[in-house]
């Protein structure tokens, strides 16, 4: 008796650690780093709010499901730095490895519906993924906005490299894009974000 | 032009302040309290991995909506530890009026229907509200038993009290109940949690 919820369980206290997983991005009062649990809460309240600028078609709470899972891997593979080319390389295998575990610990019924819903969020083909992927990128804009360039100052991250990972946006929400666009702009004449960008005289 | 997404995104940047809320939990290795945002997501997850004990006619996706909007009141009001009777004494009134800022936030169509959403699941009367009232009791009775009592004896609590407030997630899954009911016994049993209940003898 029990035998499938204990399992439930088991993996319902092993994602506490997610909590423990630091991200580069500061909250938005600048007071500390966010961690991968928090930010998949407020991805997943951002998929409610922006449900309506979704195309035609994109299953939102399957979002949203995709929003609550989507980092669980980097409690075994750690926060990777969207902007840090090099620790990239290996990504991949490393978060396989961590999905393969940490889904593991369910039932499997569960484990390979959870697992799948991963894999098709990193692959980013299909409608929902890539509407959740244009959601992922909300709230890290919006605390670089606020804690004037915070993270992006820290690392080094200029404009060309800020706008050419977010145009992902623009691949599922043109609406979003263009918002999201005048708040770079805005963070660029504000000064919070260094204009690399080539212009042509 | 925006002016709607404006409005939705002011509302994104202010919940942010849910990071700050304090339970009085701890998180599983007992380095730190939890805060709201980060239980408002185990609580989701909760939700998703423990669906099939819903009873029959439960929406599910309702009860995710309520995970991840239960708490945002408390960016006003605070968090209320549940064993607090009387900080429980007003807690209605500030929660109403902090309700009526934060959902406010939003265009009027999204205020309304998070609003009563998040009274839906205070009055605690639909199956989706019951079902999710008994959620998120999960995560604070996992913390305590990972850390060997840690609220409940820095608060005095004992098993009366905890046998009480969680009896509730009886009213929604009898099963789920047994299964919690289990984990109070192991942890009166461990010297978790101090057993005040009257013995007839």
């Amino acid at each position: 008796m029990f035998d499938r919820l204990r399992q439930q369980m088991a993996f319902v206290a092993e994602i506490d650690r997610l909590k423990q997983v630091c991200r580069q991005t500061y909250v938005n009062d600048g007071s500390r780093h966010d961690n991968s649990a928090e930010h998949s809460w407020h991805f997943a309240v951002i998929a409610l709010v922006l449900a309506e600028y979704a195309p035609a078609g994109v299953d939102v709470g399957r979002v949203v499901k995709m929003a609550l899972i989507h980092d669980l891997v980097e409690i075994d593979a750690g926060d990777t730095f969207i902007y840090d080319a090099a620790a990239s390389g290996d990504k991949i295998a490393r978060e396989r490895r961590a999905a393969g575990r940490i889904f593991g610990l369910l039932p499997e019924d569960q484990a390979t519906e959870l697992r799948a819903l991963w894999e098709e969020f990193e692959a980013r083909l299909t409608p929902d993924a890539k509407f959740a992927a244009a959601l992922d990128r909300v709230e890290p804009i919006m605390h670089n906005y606020h804690t004037r360039g915070g993270a992006w100052k820290e690392h080094g991250v200029k404009a060309s490299g800020v706008i050419g990972v977010n145009s992902r946006i623009g691949a599922s929400s043109e609406e979003l894009w263009q918002y999201i666009r005048g708040i770079i702009e805005e963070c660029i004449a504000k000064g919070y974000l260094e204009d690399d960008r080539q212009t042509s005289t």
